[in-house]
């Protein structure tokens, strides 16, 4: 069978928590498809910061590169600005692995209750694909007049040619392998004076050459207003970096699917690894408690399995987590109303694999 | 009693339809509290854009400036593109009369039945303070290598101590005059380098000059999220330009007021005239049909009136939506599934007055 070697960075806070439970359901998915995953651990976090004065050694990089995948629990630890932990590990991370498509499903599961009413599973089902290596993201700019009255701070946005049109495309291709070909972008280009008109310019010259993909573009203010409105109008939405990132933290807001949504972020040529990661973050309110639900996670672990092209085991894992989800006598973790440990619900997803 | 001149711009489809329902209010309220209003109307708009190349003629600033204040329908129109309409008449007013804040109201109102699930009127009660005049949407940048593959559009983001200091004070203020001590700021300084971390580092200052008023923050994607999946944790949110943007028509989707919801330009020291207008756009689909609701403009005419120093009048015409918004047998447009016209239900509000 197929072996794969894994670099597994669990982070800060419950991301310790969650992780071994996705290494769990790796694990039991593997066994049944005869794939074998070995994990290497990489300690880096904001705790090994606070010692080494660093988020990740020297030569970070260069060790995880030689992976077929990296899966990551969550950043970030009160005490450690988020401008250290993220930008010293995070987001170089996606910068040096090129990993420039973000990629989050939005989706309502069996057994969640979404915020939104009149929504049943079906009803809410697309994927937002971000931008993930320019754009608003960028540490362009500085700050003039320090500490004065004219005092004045400037952050500029890059928009390349190459970074916009290969989003664009994945969007397009994603659409199609998807068999719902329609793809809708986000777009500010009636405030946002040069990028935004761009990104249109753009996208309508890539939407030429999908001519069986029908599209939708919509300024994000209204954009995120439909989300919450007409969230079933969407297949794939196609976004810049930050637009990205609101949208697809609001869709999962609309599912009531935030603590357990997954995230990949993806070097599509697969000349470097990509990086999956649960929405959530390492939450120090509930960590150390054992309490942490491990879903986003393990689907996580899932969107992997897609990408490094087991999609059966990846379906599969999915499959566990929705059964697992709307059997009523199966254990939950608190954030689901329930009083079952990460553990409990790791190893009911496990074995419903 | 008190008068006032008023500038009147319909602008572009249902701005005309829905501006004379607002006057009508406007008159009778008047009529109730002996206040006289004396309307301007200037006829700028995409239509004599085609003819005379300009939105506005060449001192159109000037020949608004002498008004108390300014009542706008909705700017744009098809094959007119956004960044002439709206540079061309609508940012430059926010910007030439120093109407640095954008006010908008997020009310879940009696008889509009909402997106989001078991929440009734009074849960859902705050206002979103935008920054209207710097930030992100700026005409700094440009592009370079048009055409090739090395292609690049950069844009910048400007973010003054004075532009960012004074709406923040704005929305400390209002958050104390509305006896809901609570400001909750946007941000987004885990992932953007220099601005937003710059942003938290004026809202730390100035709150620390409102000790009696309790401060949040929350990164633009979680906040998002937020607002579908508890809007009744916010009092004030104060935000960027951009961020604003968002956040204002998210809140309105989330109560389902999106096609009623107000909005003021507003230039606090009454310097320079403020601009009051909806939401909603110029709707070119149901341009010309005599269907637009109306309640937009007129919400926006009782902002107008609050920001005049007329409270009482302004929360006569809020009272007058909300006892018609609560009548089973009032006037409906279609939007909200009746069959009257834009005039049956602005003379229903105007007779509620
Ligand atoms: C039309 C557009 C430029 C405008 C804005 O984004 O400022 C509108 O969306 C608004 O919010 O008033
Ligand atoms: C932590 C933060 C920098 C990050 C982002 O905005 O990219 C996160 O919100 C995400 O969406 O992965």
């Amino acid at each position: 069978g197929q072996s794969y070697e894994l670099a597994i960075l669990p982070g800060d806070g419950i991301g310790n928590e969650v992780m071994p439970e996705a290494l769990r359901v790796l694990d039991a998915v593997g066994a049944k498809h005869g794939i074998r995953f070995r994990y290497r651990n990489f300690d880096w976090n904001c705790e090994t910061y606070k010692i080494t004065g660093r988020m990740m050694p020297e030569d970070g990089l260069d060790r995880l590169r030689d992976h077929d995948s990296i899966l990551l629990g969550a950043v970030g630890w009160p005490g450690v600005p988020d401008h250290i932990s993220l930008w010293g590990l995070l987001l170089p991370i996606r910068r040096a692995f090129d990993q420039y498509v973000n990629l989050r499903p939005v989706r309502l599961l069996p057994g969640v209750t979404p915020p939104v009413r009149d929504k049943a599973p079906g009803d809410i089902d697309f994927w937002v694909v971000r931008e993930n290596t320019e754009g608003e993201y960028s540490q362009l700019g500085g700050r003039q007049g320090e500490g004065t009255e004219n005092e004045m701070v400037l952050q500029t946005a890059a928009f390349t040619r190459r970074g916009t049109d290969r989003i664009l495309r994945y969007a397009f291709e994603l659409a199609r392998r998807l068999g719902k070909p329609h793809v809708t972008s986000a777009t500010k280009s009636n405030g946002i004076y040069y990028s935004m008109p761009y990104w249109d310019e753009r996208f309508a010259a890539i939407a030429a050459e999908y001519p069986d993909v029908r599209v939708d573009q919509d300024h994000i203010d209204i954009l995120c207003a439909r989300f919450v409105m007409s969230p079933e109008r969407f297949d794939v939405v196609v976004a810049s970096n930050l637009f990205g990132d609101i949208l697809s933290d609001l869709g999962p807001g609309v599912t009531g699917t935030i603590g357990v949504a997954p995230s990949g972020n993806i070097n599509p040529e697969r000349v470097h690894p990509s990086t999956f990661e649960p929405v959530h973050g390492s939450a120090p309110d509930i960590a150390g408690k054992g309490i942490a639900n491990p879903i986003g996670q393990i689907w996580s672990a899932a969107l992997m399995l897609d990408h490094l092209g087991e999609a059966e085991a990846g379906a599969d894992v999915v499959a566990a987590i929705e059964s697992v989800l709307s059997d009523d006598s199966a254990p939950r973790t608190p954030d689901l109303g329930g009083t079952a440990s990460t553990e409990d619900l790791g190893k009911a997803v496990a074995a419903a694999v």
